[in-house]
């Protein structure tokens, strides 16, 4: 439904950028997690404005604080509410777009569905609605780590436009990929990444480029066969998040190139656990998790707001052009790192209680 | 759900491939629509085994039945079942896969989640699971044409392996993209296509490919902001087909080698009509459609079935070979065209009621 | 959703009354649990026309087919579809209802509802639906008894009209409900009632009455504490059936006489296990099951078709009358016990696989 | 779901009696529908503690404040979410509860599902948690209004203990269930219950009573055929409420001492509308609206929280007693008149939207 994902954890987010707040309920998670506000902030703080001077300098602290569902640290079974108040709402910086429709943005398709829409920081639309997935999103981990504690999602940017990351998969560790502003594990790259995403900003223009995640530890036997296929509710999860065109999984496109024989992913046993020698299934087949690594790209568009003069029409139908003002990300890639990696929390999750409730 | 697909135009599917029997329930389709068993049949013809010489030669009529929910070609705005048995039963053939794991198959899997499998073609997870898909998917596009008499949903095989189809996307046709086995409006590179899955085949291997898809006609409005974006519920409607690989919308992977500049879609009038210069958005801009055609890309893995011996390992844990026997697709992609189409037809049509339900 | 029930353990169910068929998907059943055709044949026959001389004569087999998810008699998580071809087809008996507006029934509110209804035997609104249900009460009843192997679920009739059944709870037993016609273990009440409703049958009437249900062995914890509430959910499940008009648990109605200290049910130690002296919960608390028997009480209203002559008007709006011809229950108490215990069995399995998801 | 209610109109509420807040998310609200935090107020002060002297006199203000989904008095069409900040939390007074478990109170129920439990205040077992719902309601309401304006949801005070009230149903209006704090019509009856509830109050004890609501101005035709029909909606909406023991619609349990000549609706015309003589359906039939008052009465047991000593049993199994204290409601059935019209106003508004949807 609309504003709800998950079919046993589910999180309903609300919140308009520039609204008085943003957040979320999380109804159906288990109890005696233990869970505090500290938790979440950490996850908060690495999707924030302002972490690094290469992203939006918007001023917003995003402290977040639980409402409900959690007693001493541990949470009851019950709803559990997170929430974020908005501090840095510059409505007047928006007077233009509420006139103006901006380009590869959802101002217009707003407006045709509701006939009405918040303006100031495009409302709902805007990639601070994903507070409530990340808030959301640690508590979904806390709970797959209670059943597989060898548990680990790392996304990372696997490029910005042309420049692309070389990483050796076994060597990925969450440290390398923290330990530039871009979040991309290998520094040679970094580097230029941050280059190019400077001076793209310092021309009013913006990139994008593809994240990869590779998700350790997933419980095997997870997904349903047919509609719920694991990577179909992956596909979900990661085309819901703003600003993405693309998904793929284990071999992807390319693998379209190879023959069946190429393809195939042999099995063998490693002592008594049945492994493939290849990995281009992704980590799933027949929509049910083997065990093996999940391997997935996203494709993120170059951010819509660009501080350069477009041609545009008002909402009356009237030709004109419109430049954005303000403090913008020249290319959301870094921020969108956790929102993927909360995403895939999200997604296992409710497939790790789905699968607990079918097959014990 | 596990077999369960939309919110409003709910389908359930059942049935395994060797089953009594495959089919779907409709539930939540508007009444008053008219419905026959010959406009299913139509599209069931168009995904069955034995339509041309490069498909599986398998011998399925899948002459499908309507159980309920129409009287008098009329549905009621009940229940609608549709039925299909199986004719084709040759258990025998599977007897080594009861034994050995299938590489790149849901063999493996399915047994790890549930302990048991319907051995016989694949149980649920083969492709004739589709049958009940297709069958709704004809439902599904009575119901959109009823609103918006120029929808058109027409997927085509873009590329087979290397050999790719060039099109101009103004005057793709039904027609055109039938004028050929392979279903590409492209017809020397159809020429090249069959040629090359007639060679795979002989050689006991297969090929995969991407299916492009083109939607007129969706109404404005169709989708939710948040995480059920438009393109997140074709993603995954489209991650759920089997042997997909990827799912991109508009401008796509590509479209991360763009500056925003570059990418964005300027808006200009087209008499009191808004429209975008450009359609690297796909139709669907903030998770809502935007007027403009829907246009995204499916990758399809090579068959995992191949006449060739493979290494794999036993249900016991012991190394062996397996090589399929029997009659298969070297490559799955011209019975998948429909398949596409109905999904589509599916996620337009959910949409579409409950748009008319939150917005009138 | 209209024809889908349960969350976890779903059921969709289609047919109309005198359409080709009637049945049913189950969706989420757990795999590995023993079924086959007879245990369904069972309850079905307890539910079918025919059955003795105070239930309807209709004419109908009511043979079911399990159509997929069972191999080897051992379901296999995959979709369960069970079917029953209608029979008694005579449609003719049913010209006069396309006219006129039966009182008490739904045909005017079906007309009101979707402009077009399934006119014989009242489609999808007669009781034969209830076959769905009942055939997939039995898959679930299964399911709980795999858990749960004391569990227990006896509905009977309470009273017919001003005729009520005594009995002592504990000494209940299914065998003493089935040692008569009327399903109620009071077997002196037994006889009155029958004679009551072949009285009433003689002149062209009806009766209702109130069906009770003990259930018992039900796990502790099930239910959710806020919207879905076992006794809401019971409750929703009860009113759902055809010719209801009320439920109350535990102490129902009566209990709004008593004050909260006759009322309340006080805890002691059985052994180690946490008791409660009295039962005025009715075996929940708070939403959730306390480990007591639960009971409750569903009240039938006297049959709707009636062999007597009616005022009512047609399609067009104008006054005339009707009578029913043909062969119909006179009271349906009988016949509903089966179906009373289907939809326990539903809400039951349902809560002890969300259950199982939540808090494992 | 656990806490989330409704198919379209969905609400999803959060909080702990005495925890930091308490409130609600609601997705799916059409946009454009007028609403602000005033309107809310007057319908939360109706269900607020301390609004009278029969009532608990717990102090809370019960603010509300909307943090998202409405502009300038306007609905957005995306989650609003509404919010009650918890003034009054004396967690002292519940020391003992955390030891013994309260007689027919959810405490030993919470705990065996879920292993741990909010003590305070009874967690979220509390009626505070229906402040999200009454805040829900307001807003269904409004939704209503839109399509029906003469739509009228009025639940008053039928009985308390052996008091009845006697009305005219005809003359039945919003104000004069509000001319007196126990919220009947009949003042005569009013000042019976107020001296009732005093006394019972003043002896440590407390009462139940029955609520009648009658809904005026609904829609034809909503409602669905068979899970979904829209008395077993309102059956599961009533009995998710605290407290309540039972549900009947029309003739109800009174209805089975009738025969079916007795009980069935005629229908005539009245210009040009189909209506019945009499109402014994209580507004539905066959599941779907048919244009007549929906009528149905719920019981609601003493409250269970008694200031007398009562035997009981602590977490560890030892036989004790227990004895409330602090400010409780003897009888809860004045504060809940509102919440029984908001459950109601949440089950029209999303079968109207659900309608909508489906026969447009």
């Amino acid at each position: 439904m609309a504003s709800i994902f998950g079919t046993l954890f589910r999180v309903s987010t609300f919140g308009e950028s520039h609204g008085a707040a943003i957040g979320c309920i999380v109804d159906g998670c288990p109890p005696m997690v233990e869970l505090n506000e500290e938790d979440i902030q950490i996850e908060l703080d690495r999707r924030r404005p302002g972490q690094s001077r290469i992203v939006t300098q918007r001023k917003e602290a995003d402290t977040c604080r639980i409402l409900s569902g959690v007693v001493d640290g541990k949470t009851l079974g019950t709803p559990i509410s997170v929430v974020v108040f908005n501090e840095d709402q510059r409505s007047d910086a928006y007077k233009e777009m509420e006139v103006s429709y901006r380009p590869s943005h959802a101002d217009y398709s707003y407006d045709a569905k509701y006939g009405i829409r918040a303006v100031a920081g495009g409302g709902r639309s805007s990639a601070r609605e994903t507070i409530g997935r990340v808030a959301a999103g640690v508590i979904a981990s806390r709970v797959i780590r209670k059943s597989s504690d060898n548990y680990e999602c790392l996304a990372y940017v696997k490029s910005i436009q042309h420049i692309e990351a070389r990483i050796i998969e076994n060597d990925l560790t969450r440290e390398c990929i923290e330990s530039n502003m871009v979040r991309t594990p290998d520094s040679m790259a970094a580097e230029k990444m941050i280059n190019l995403i400077e001076k793209v900003r310092s021309e009013g223009n913006s990139v994008g480029g593809i994240i990869e995640c590779i998700v350790r530890g997933v419980p095997i036997g997870l997904g349903e066969p047919v509609f719920d296929k694991l990577e179909a509710e992956l596909a979900k999860a990661m085309l819901s998040l703003p600003a993405t065109k693309g998904f793929e999984i284990g071999s992807g496109f390319s693998g379209t190139l190879m023959t069946g024989l190429e393809h195939n992913d042999e099995f063998y046993m490693e002592g008594n656990r049945v492994r493939t020698k290849t990995n281009r299934s992704g980590g799933i087949q027949g929509g049910i998790s083997n065990g093996e690594d999940i391997v997935f790209r996203v494709a993120f568009k170059p951010t819509a707001t660009v501080l350069s003069e477009q041609n545009t029409v008002t909402r009356d139908g009237i030709a004109t052009s419109i430049k954005a003002r303000g403090r913008h990300d020249a290319c959301v890639l870094p921020r969108a790192v956790p929102m993927v990696e909360s995403m895939v929390h999200l997604v296992i999750c409710d497939h790790l209680l789905r699968q607990r409730a079918q097959c014990g």
